[in-house]
């Protein structure tokens, strides 16, 4: 399974930070299905490196070139593959890290599992740069759900203990639009500023931060998911724990939600033009594992880069000796507001193969 | 999939709540294992209802009979089936719910999967009874797991946000026992009567409260998982998700993490004795999916238990109209106290799935 | 996965020929489905052993229980558990075997597998007991099918190299219970009396024989399966080489294709009555892995008892040294005609999975 | 699922005949592992199109780039993708084909289930030249077979009905590179010449012929496979299917074994040397689904090439009517012989994912 998610629609994510190239599998896209790839573009330059001080100097155009599956900008039924060149890779800033694994990198335990022979160049395939071709996927999932009625929407929920305010009851396509838009992906601007002089800060600092992200989607039908292990938040949350740094996940009110009481936690249903609705969405759209037709709201927390510019404790592992290092490269102090398109990428991708799947409830 | 996780290990949960019985079917066990069935039942015993006033007082014996798959008290490679019967089924309480979805249950979402043709009284397959089979087969994966120097335990982390302590960074399998064997599973006696304060006050007052639950691995090796989407954290979080009333699920610092800075987050190596440790445990014994050999440490946020005696707004589905109701039946105020062995149960599960599936990295 | 097949219809089978039952769980039935338990009882007895000279001494009733999922008499979303007690087990005859392998039969891949700690009493869970649950899962697909104007019927197609007719091009739903109806279950009368008569003679002489089951299925639409590994050849073939014996399985003209000409062999395309049809069926109704519309045709091929009761060769395991041995017990001189209903349960099962997986060629 | 196959060796193969390229992503192997290039090309040109009358004049060189997953000639743990660019596309010799399904070929099919927006141009994703990324991917496992003892060898046991001898009871690794030395891998000569005047013969005749491929591996050990539906046989069924124009697959004697009596199908076991082996391998290596250590022997069966040059009866799609065609184009009068090399790829490459998963049964 490794790096691959998906049913009806499997996303196979290949490729290493310093290798030639990052690409992506997906398999099961239904046929004849219009790519819009200047949107598309669009949607990758929100997670794209280099944009400001906030990111990683790291300079990549990340255009896809599709060598299969995308014929006159339709899909053709086969599965798609799209390849991205690694255009700047500076290998040589990471040399001579392999013997000391970098504190909260995969870098040691690669070296546990592959017993040193990983390619762990710039994090090799643990590193942020596959999140490019899950954003390929995701960016052409996300149009397919469009043109049926589902849109998904994500912003920046906290960054460094910063809250954003939460979506409202209802969100729109309009205002999942408005945030993409923004170079800082929040709903409350004053808040967001804050949040980028915390970033800033901790740069300064050789620090970083962690952060947020919610993501909304809306316009599912209710009955989506199966009961126990297949529903609807154990796909999202096995997928969404794919994502670099990701360290929770939760769902409608989550962990807030255990310290409420059922009488605040459960949503009164109303019924309201021949639908059921719900008056309030602590559930963040699901019961059960199977969705009600509010929008799924989720969250997922992601830790503060680990690489950070102080020196720090570490080993060598091949004296197996206490050892210290300060890691060089190009580093993001925050990576949450990069990863926004990346989580709603990842939902968009899971939603698409559930809504393909159906609900088989009575066939 | 639905009510099955695993891959060389699978566990498949069949019943209903006021059905014949619930069950378990385990395939892919190894052969020759003994099971100790009075150390399966004391496990069982932690979950079972109706001991004490902070439960439901369904009465249940929830002794598992083995139809296959064990023969003198051994495991024989055959797929294990073990049967519960439901002994204590009052649908009569629940009659009529069933035009009136119980705000907080599954009861609309079995409607709109399965066009009002799901059995769900007493909450049918989504019932916390289901959680009695999946503790039969994590009991046993816990004795398989203990066997090879792998232990599994969970204590309440909090109740109605008051909180316990966290487990030491070094927990002992001793520790796992001793809290194991408390009425009331916390690290902390006092913050326990509190939660348990808390829990009567929500009873009395005819409502419910959340919890999280901590739960912790000791002796897993470095090495385990794979990158991306089938690490440890994709799977046990896409098992953990199947536990009734689970909305969050954190591995580490989790969503705390998020507000911290690289310098806080990042745990130290240290070389001790040969082998490579880390100084802290904010990763929670994984770092990009795989296992550090640190203690893995997760936690489950569970929301307060839908049924609360209180008049509640809903809907007739038949009249699609506004109507109210009031649950009758016997309820949990709070179903994290039970909960604990069954996160134990899955964890184990999960674990002795992965541990079976191997370290493929080198073969 | 072991003892399971489906993806959206998941089948479990448990249990050993000698152990307290053997059973099945299916899990991702559509709800509100009524289930005939008469016509699944008789289709059950086509099965069943015990019945004349040509099968095993073994008296079973094969009367399914059913655990969970059906609530008075119709489906209700939950995972359907029957349980077929095992009434008859003779273990006695088996005794001593264990440790001499019996030619032909799993004893000692099972002994390899498992280390000796596998219950192999009467075949264990490799028995052709584990056919009966099969075909309670496949029982209920037939019914859930045939409601939807899909009919799966088979017949002997050989036994002891005597051949019978093939299906004509266009069999009937009518055709099919014709078949089903007959003691001995044939097109041609005469060619099945030449293979009792050939049974017979085997088991008079202290031997065996096998055979081939053709299977087909009819109203299926075309587009159902999907290219390279996933489509209805693939997963037919995967499931049907769980029937205990089948040592090959083949579609349309299947191996005797190969030595036709594509002149001979190619389908030529008809437009009848606004829709597409082919003159002849050599393809067995599967192009590219997916479905024509036309009949899917297939055939299973049976190798004979490895029961016989004559002296064979074997190895004493603890003694790693050349032994001998007369397998005692009641055993099939024929397994293939008991095999009819098995093959035609595990291909609607999987016809059914299918369905309910839809053609998400356009979605 | 679609285009993929495996567990822990995931082999996903994406691309069209006349797309831009076609490719593999193989996620799984093992880190560190030396790839010998040449070896792998020579592989890879057993299958190669246009060295001779006997097969198509389509030109390429079929040499895979590798964008990532090996890192100076070995793998790094990461998934390794292979890309092979279609070089000689000449698509305007199925122009106008699209609307006239070809008799024998996924046309139709694929039009029925992606509503005529497939990409089919040279067969699209159903092409045989999709076999040239499946031969990358099997390529290198049969380098990590061989490494670890385990050798698979193939050759054309039957072409138009003209057999081959079979694989003598203990193939060596010898054996099987002289085979695959040869022009036309057959291991008598004899035949083979009269093989390849058949094919000619079929080509003058502007027809086709099919055969039957025999594939085996030795040096497996005893113990590998689960029962039912997860043993040797099932998985390499579900993945030999996937290769174009394969009708049926049998183990052992196969469809011959089913006319033969027990006493003579059964293979006695024998005490050799501390080892358990069988005195014949009529059971083909397997029983029960399990391995016996002996080898493994597998027959796939090949349709004749649908790609004729006669005129031939078909349908317009559009209009619903009858209708004539002549496929041009350049195609095969026989694919058996280059499909050699592609059986054993797909065999390699489901026993090493196999062996991989390991034999669980103690754990």
């Amino acid at each position: 399974m490794s790096s691959e998610f998906g049913r009806i629609l499997k996303i196979s994510v290949f490729g290493q930070s310093h290798g030639r190239a990052v690409g992506v599998v997906v398999d099961g896209l239904p046929a004849g299905e219009e790519i819009d790839l200047e949107a598309l573009q669009r949607f990758l330059d929100r997670r794209r490196p280099g944009k400001d001080g906030l990111s990683t100097a790291r300079k990549e155009t990340d255009i896809p070139e599709f060598l299969s599956g995308l014929e006159e900008g339709r899909t053709c039924g086969a599965p798609l593959c799209a390849v991205i060149p690694n255009a700047d890779q500076r290998s040589r800033d990471y040399g001579g890290l392999l013997d000391k694994p970098r504190p909260g990198h995969a870098d040691f335990t690669a070296w546990a599992k592959w017993g040193g022979k990983a390619d762990m160049r710039g994090g090799g395939h643990f590193s942020g740069r596959l999140t490019a071709p899950l954003c390929v996927a995701g960016g052409i999932a996300k149009q397919l759900l469009a043109r049926r009625g589902v849109f998904v929407g994500a912003h920046l929920s906290a960054v460094a203990g910063i809250p954003d305010r939460r979506f409202p009851l209802l969100p729109t396509a309009e205002l999942f639009e408005e945030v993409a838009a923004k170079p800082f992906p929040v709903l409350d601007g004053e808040a967001g500023e804050r949040m980028q002089t915390a970033i800033l800060a901790a740069k300064n600092g050789l620090d970083s931060v962690g952060g947020v992200v919610e993501c909304a989607a809306i316009g599912l039908p209710p009955g989506l998911g199966d009961p126990m292990f297949d529903g609807v938040e154990n796909r999202l949350a096995a997928a969404l724990f794919g994502i670099p740094a990701v360290k929770g996940v939760e769902f409608g009110e989550g962990f807030r939600g255990a310290g409420l009481r059922g009488s605040e936690n459960n949503d009164a249903f109303r019924a309201e033009g021949g639908e059921v609705r719900t008056a309030s969405n602590h559930a963040g759209g699901v019961l059960g594992g199977i969705t009600t037709g509010m929008p799924l709201v989720l969250r997922a927390a992601f830790k503060p880069t680990p690489s950070i510019g102080r020196r720090q404790e570490t080993v060598s592992l091949s004296r197996l000796e206490n050892a210290e290092l300060t890691v060089q490269g190009r580093h993001d102090p925050c990576v949450a507001h990069r990863a926004v398109p990346v989580v709603e990428a990842v939902t968009a991708a899971v939603l698409l193969d559930m809504l393909m799947e159906g609900n088989h409830g009575t066939f």
